[in-house]
């Protein structure tokens, strides 16, 4: 498949009239061909007619055969081989060996939907059978399960080119869910974007579906996008990104006729908390690891450990000290875009501009387009007393509280917003504190985690990729995993319905066989 | 208990010094002593900080811990015996035997968590094992359950006044789930919220439980009720009443600094979907049922029959003939409030007053704050062209909707906002029709009834009592059975936890004995 720089309509590729996108070679800033032409909002009525009609067709398709589609999308992936990888690295400046290693995250998220399918879980089928002799009054027979809850909108993130963009994680789940998706590009890597629609496009005529259950729009601004998240005919949206970019589509979403859900994963500063004995015994160890999860991908991850806190005294100095010797080490890295290098150095600047704020440590500098990591110092106090100082700066930097004792230490998380991970550095000695931590640790973020970072996101069904506000829109949600497709369900209950008209989840004999909970216990 | 007219914040009974509520005699207006306070909003800060300050402590109790308390809070309300009953018929104007039933549904709601939390299920408890072996990275041990959301403002609803009201459904599954719960009462029914506040108190003390965990608030007007959904201690909102009421709390709840959801349960015309078979082989007998549900309890159900689709034609005369008939014997009844006896009224005058709406039969007149039930008819070209028509009027009021065609039926349908529920009456040889239909049916409502009508919620593991927007807030939920529990937790991972740090459903000892899945397989 090659680059055309069209818009996927369905099964068309069409030529965007709306003004032009250009993808920049991150590391040069250089335009690399095709220009992509943006929708207009035509193009996005179309796509959204063809959703709409596609989805009563595709929502009822046997979850098996939902499955080898998605199956297949991955196989389509896979086959667009090096070209992918190759025109990915130039338009986001990400290494080869992660872009291979994000591409079989990719394969795997569907895979793994694909099996949620198979099992069956997710209709979370009941039958409350009928019960005519009951006094005072007969009980009917009542069935529930969960249903499509209708077209999505996606949104591409700029930091995961494949995992969270046009098959991402958000795609994969609204597809396996029963939900035609119309996607919007991220204007950072669109040639990367059209190729994996292609590839999804291609998914939908091996498999005989219909032609809405897929469109790929560009655009340059954001009109495509909020008048997407307008449209009567959108029923969720899946979004990973900035905050602002977020809290405006809920505001929309929630301005509708019919509001509608929004599943925007945004902003997190992903606290790691060390703990006096885990400092005492092993400062200089968590300082390599801590440095490598920070400049890991130039820092350019939802799960980047931007804030640690500890209290203050000789371990957390040797932690200091040896955290900004390895930094030292680190080259300067190319960053996504030259907006988010920008944005980065601005937060950098921002930062050394706080008289509050020491600089411990630089890594290595680069090109213009490249981006420098730096470790800041700051006291309880002082981070407190300044707001400024817990905005998130989405890069290789992070900012160590000094607290003056585990009451400050508390006072601080507690004052944190959502978060979607949580990180706690304990040794054996330091259990009691961290049992007097947990409750806050487990209000404030969706993922706690011990001795590690939160960068790594296993995909599985234990993950929680979300957190409270504004780490996620929804905190009872995931955007990783497989409870990520319970976002695009809805229940639908059926009471005293004839054998023959009942779905096939909820029918007796169970063609599907999917777990069935009879009155509330699971048949097996 | 007696009614003292005071509040209940956490264990003491307050005075309330912000104006006064009294209660009405429903059948005569005349007012009912003692005078109730309402909360000021200092009374308001100091339930919300008890809830606050309780949550950590009671979202951690036993599941089988908190099913003792819900069953004690079960006994609690029988206890109250018949006083309780006497003084919800004198306010209400619900008869005894209704009251009798609601009192029994309130308490089999309970009972239904305490079975909800012995069961565990609700705790989707997941354990995706370490793999250290696995290739090229190792994975880590990650496990997943499902917590408490935090403090719940429940919104007491008029028409049940204990089924959705002071320990109605919402404050049973947030109580379950682990959640303190803060009720602003309903005006229309002080007396018997505050003696079913007493019962829940008594069982908080009873079961030694943190006294945060209940708080019980009054209010002549709506300060209270928005100035709790926009605390920041609050986490969640479940509220049971008209659209407008439940649209600003939904707005309040969005503006906030951490948004929060908002279950809003509104407004629902339930249309009753008469196929041509059914109606020529039973048109009188359907007809009967009809009127029956229409003016069961005065019609105040959300899941009352307000509007009926139909082909036009003889059957269907023979309908409206045999309706209006079985309507004209029909007596005037107490409505809840002189309130809503007067919106009914208005919304029979705007309807009368449309030169395009057919009046086919009224109930006997009565007393001045008895309501009248009333059937209209219109075309399906009048209906489409006139918003007003498909507005709810509350109580025993329905609109027959004559459609030239099942095309113009459907088109109806299409046009209808989201339901509660849709009852379909068809004869076998209606199948085809109706399966025709269903893809819209299943769009348009939370549940789907055949040959029966939407009144009679059964409170089971298979109920959804929600839908589409505006009939709830959230379409992915239910207010009504065991699923309702679900809106008051969110789930929460742990990476890599020593052992003796997991919370006990995730413990491979497994203490609770709760339905664990591991790696996405549920282990037995």
């Amino acid at each position: 498949m090659s680059i055309t720089g069209q818009l996927q309509i369905g099964q068309s590729q069409v030529p965007g009239k709306n003004g032009e996108i250009l993808a920049l070679d991150a590391a040069t800033g250089a335009a690399l061909p095709p220009a992509f032409g943006g929708a207009t909002l035509g193009d996005l009525d179309v796509a959204c007619a063809l959703a709409d009609s596609a989805f009563d067709l595709y929502r009822v398709t046997r979850p098996q055969d939902r499955a080898h589609f998605l199956e297949t999308i991955a196989l389509n992936i896979l086959a667009l081989g090096d070209p992918l990888i190759e025109r990915c690295m130039r338009e986001t400046g990400l290494p080869r060996s992660r872009l291979e290693g994000e591409r079989g995250r990719t394969v795997g998220q569907l895979r793994l939907f694909a099996a949620v399918l198979r099992d069956g879980t997710f209709l979370d089928a009941r039958i409350d059978p009928a019960q005519p002799e009951r006094t005072p009054l007969p009980r009917v027979d009542l069935r529930l399960q969960r249903i499509a809850i209708g077209p999505v909108a996606v949104f591409g993130a700029s930091n995961f080119p494949l995992a969270f963009s046009v098959a991402g994680g958000d795609t994969a789940s609204a597809l396996a869910a029963g939900c035609p998706v119309i996607v919007k590009a991220h204007s950072a890597h669109p040639g990367t974007s059209e190729l994996v629609g292609q590839a999804i496009a291609q998914g939908v005529r091996d498999c005989k579906l219909p032609e809405g259950v897929f469109s790929l729009l560009f655009d340059s601004g954001r009109t495509v996008g909020q008048t997407l998240v307008a449209d009567r005919r959108i029923k969720a949206v899946g979004f990973t990104g900035s905050r602002s970019g977020g809290v405006a589509l809920m505001n929309i979403a929630a301005a509708r006729e019919e509001p509608i859900p929004v599943y925007a994963e945004m902003s997190s500063i992903n606290p790691v908390v060390l703990l006096p004995h885990a400092l005492s015994t092993r400062a200089e160890a968590i300082a390599a690891d801590f440095v490598a999860a920070l400049t890991l991908g130039a820092g350019q991850f939802c799960t980047n450990p931007g804030l640690v806190l500890a209290v203050d005294g000789a371990p957390l100095r040797e932690f200091e000290r040896a955290a900004a010797q390895a930094l030292a080490d680190v080259p300067a890295a190319t960053m996504l875009t030259p907006g988010i290098n920008q944005s980065y150095r601005s937060g950098i600047a921002r930062l050394k501009a706080q008289s509050t704020v020491e600089t411990l440590g630089t890594g290595q500098a680069g090109e213009p387009l490249q981006a420098q990591a730096a470790l800041f110092a700051t006291s309880a106090a002082d981070f407190l007393g300044q707001p400024v100082l817990r905005e998130e700066v989405f890069g290789a930097a992070s900012l160590i509280v000094r607290c003056p004792d585990e009451t400050a230490l508390l006072k601080v998380l507690e004052t944190l917003e959502g978060q979607l991970t949580i990180a706690v550095h304990a040794a054996a000695q330091d259990r009691f504190t961290l049992g007097a931590l947990l409750p806050t640790l487990e209000k404030k973020a969706g993922r706690l985690l011990l001795d590690g970072f939160g960068t790594g996101v296993e995909v599985g069904h234990a993950m929680l990729h979300g957190g409270p506000f504004p780490a996620t829109s929804d905190t009872r949600t995931t955007s990783v995993g497989s409870l990520a497709i319970e976002r695009f369900l809805r229940p639908v209950a059926y009471q005293n319905f004839l054998p023959e008209l009942l779905p096939p989840a909820l029918a007796d004999h169970n063609p599907w066989a999917v777990p069935q909970r009879i009155d509330g216990t699971l048949a097996r």
